[in-house]
């Protein structure tokens, strides 16, 4: 097993990190726009990504496993990329001082395999893009998301 | 022992990218501007960090394990933060189309600690800082890299 894992601190309220986090409007901030689906424990939500240019390159859906407010969300991929399925999205979430603290870790994957390394980059400009959103106001989900390299 | 992976795309020649991560001028324009030292096989390079009003926040010396051109970089720390003491740095070339493929790997950490999840994202901040030295002429080095939370 192998595990992404990411800190990141948002100068903001807790409840405004979980709120981006735990309800499908917050994640269209950051993540992709196209999010839709049911945030709650046992709900699933789906995520698409396209090209500026509208074309579709990918998705996965995931399950609500847990939503504590204020202090976790933990998400299970069910279908998308097959290295995904059954791996684990969580985010831990505790103030330091004048910042909220998110643990992310993108835990499971059954090896360490380039495609990791390519989400793990990803993840961290992901997580750079929720920061932006919490603290501006606007984050840079996909279409409009920060390109690493030749695969996104 | 856990390891931190990240995978980047650059839209330069391969030679290009080695000499930014092989040469003490090219570190220095992407990571910290304070690089000194010797960048050959078991040569030592230290790096150091500042903040922008030109605090000394950390540091860290490595040795120059492996200098393949155009393949691969490969430091060992070998003073710096205790839990980054014996890790290995990791940098694998290879060219796809018009990209070179960094693949990039932070290894052997003794256990996956919450500086590690810091670390990781971090490393992310600088990998762009590396593209974007070499696409553009400009990176993001130390004072001026992306701070990311309460640490750095």
């Amino acid at each position: 097993m192998a595990d992404i894992i990411h800190r990141v601190g948002i100068k903001a309220p807790i409840s405004k990190v979980y709120e981006a986090l735990a309800t499908v409007e917050g994640v269209a901030g950051w993540w992709t726009k196209e999010t839709t689906g049911e945030s709650k424990p046992g709900g699933t939500i789906e995520v698409l990504f396209s090209t500026p240019a509208g074309k579709r390159i990918g998705g996965m859906k995931m399950e609500v496993v847990t939503l504590e407010p204020n202090k976790k969300v933990h998400w299970r991929f069910i279908s998308g990329p097959e290295e995904w399925i059954g791996t684990d999205a969580i985010f831990d979430l505790s103030q330091e001082g004048d910042y909220t603290i998110v643990l992310f870790g993108h835990k499971n994957w059954r090896q360490a395999v380039e495609f990791m390394a390519h989400c793990s980059m990803k993840w961290g400009t992901f997580m750079m893009s929720l920061k932006e959103l919490v603290e501006t106001g606007r984050g840079k989900p996909s279409p409009n998301d920060v390109k690493i390299d030749n695969w996104n």
